[in-house]
């Protein structure tokens, strides 16, 4: 059976590729999982209808057969699991691979999503301008440890992983900041995964929904 | 071999059971496995040594034989993988069981994490006061979401499972602020996890550290 994926109908990204359906489609690009989309819109998300997907009311949902899954980090987890290719078969290195998830999600995003509400939610508030630094910095100390622990390896902890695909993904999400540049390594370890065929493969996807081209 | 996990040598809440090597004795404890317990300073966090065990300089770190990880979420699961309890037999209730594990640390502990480094790190700032009112009213959609969802479920799917020990503790990192309280049905979730036995012999473990009475 297809699974579906649910995508925004409008990204308020225009089509850059940092809505987190971008992880899930790259996921299924990596092992070679055709899936279809449902687009919904910001209405949408709020309805109940769409809360029966996911509580709270966000992209991507993930429905294959009798299985209901939220949540961007579960649902490539379950894609990992569910195909070869994504998680190390060795026992000591698929625990590190899910610990990098999480580490990705956990410890790396977290400041991540701040500068993204600092700069879309309290634009307009006194402090914003202020309280950037501080902001950006906490970034910083996270990328200046990740920088430190990768040194110029291709990927987080040997092979190719579905850790690298959330970690990429959320440093992306640093965007036009210009933070990424102040990181070369990681910046690097970020255009080497881009350069992945499955990469490209989903940033056309998605990329797809905005210009109208699907 | 017994595992060792890594905790504060001094909490910075005294003893009040919110740091995050708590999660992963409450995991132990439930599932009925010995732990040895390295205390670590401040300062030795940031040491080049404790940064081979965890880059980012955070506890708690986590040693089996061979195996070494960081992450909560990723001990926690790594836990419930090779011990009996903590994780739903059925491969569909295993994967939702998964995903409030990520749903807990990627959706509901960002904005509770904002609360504390509104208080700790941003209190002198001029904006500390003004700013309060937003960051709280995010962790109130997210709790009015998780309240709605769960109505009055004893656990978040099914039986109390790993998600349940994340959550529970995320949830928890309110403290004092008085925002649980608004939610009974999660406050009343809460003091249900924290009734179990598992959660009552790991919770004096890390307050006997700070007590002295190791």
């Amino acid at each position: 059976m297809t699974p579906t994926i649910t995508a925004f109908a409008n990204s308020p990204d225009r089509g850059a590729g940092l809505a987190r359906d971008m992880r899930v489609r790259w996921a299924l690009e990596e092992v070679g999982q055709a899936y279809d989309v449902q687009l919904v819109s910001f209405a949408e998300l709020k309805q109940p209808d769409y809360r029966t997907l996911n509580p709270f009311g966000k992209i991507p949902a993930y429905r294959d057969g009798d299985l209901t899954l939220f949540e961007s980090g579960a649902i490539v987890f379950h894609v990992a699991e569910t195909h070869a290719g994504l998680l190390p078969e060795d026992a000591g290195a698929r625990s590190r691979a899910i610990m990098w998830m999480f580490a990705a999600l956990s410890t790396v995003e977290p400041p991540i999503l701040d500068l993204g509400v600092a700069k879309l939610v309290e634009s307009k508030e006194d402090w914003a301008e202020r309280r950037m630094p501080l902001v950006k910095d906490r970034i910083r100390n996270r990328l200046t440890e990740l920088s430190r622990h990768m040194g110029e390896a291709e990927w987080l902890d040997g092979a190719f992983s579905a850790a690298d695909i959330i970690m990429v993904h959320v440093l992306l999400r640093l965007g036009k900041s210009g933070i990424l540049d102040e990181f070369p390594a990681i910046a690097a370890y970020t255009a080497r995964a881009q350069a992945r065929p499955a990469y490209q493969r989903a940033f056309a996807a998605q990329l797809a929904v905005f210009t109208g081209k699907t």
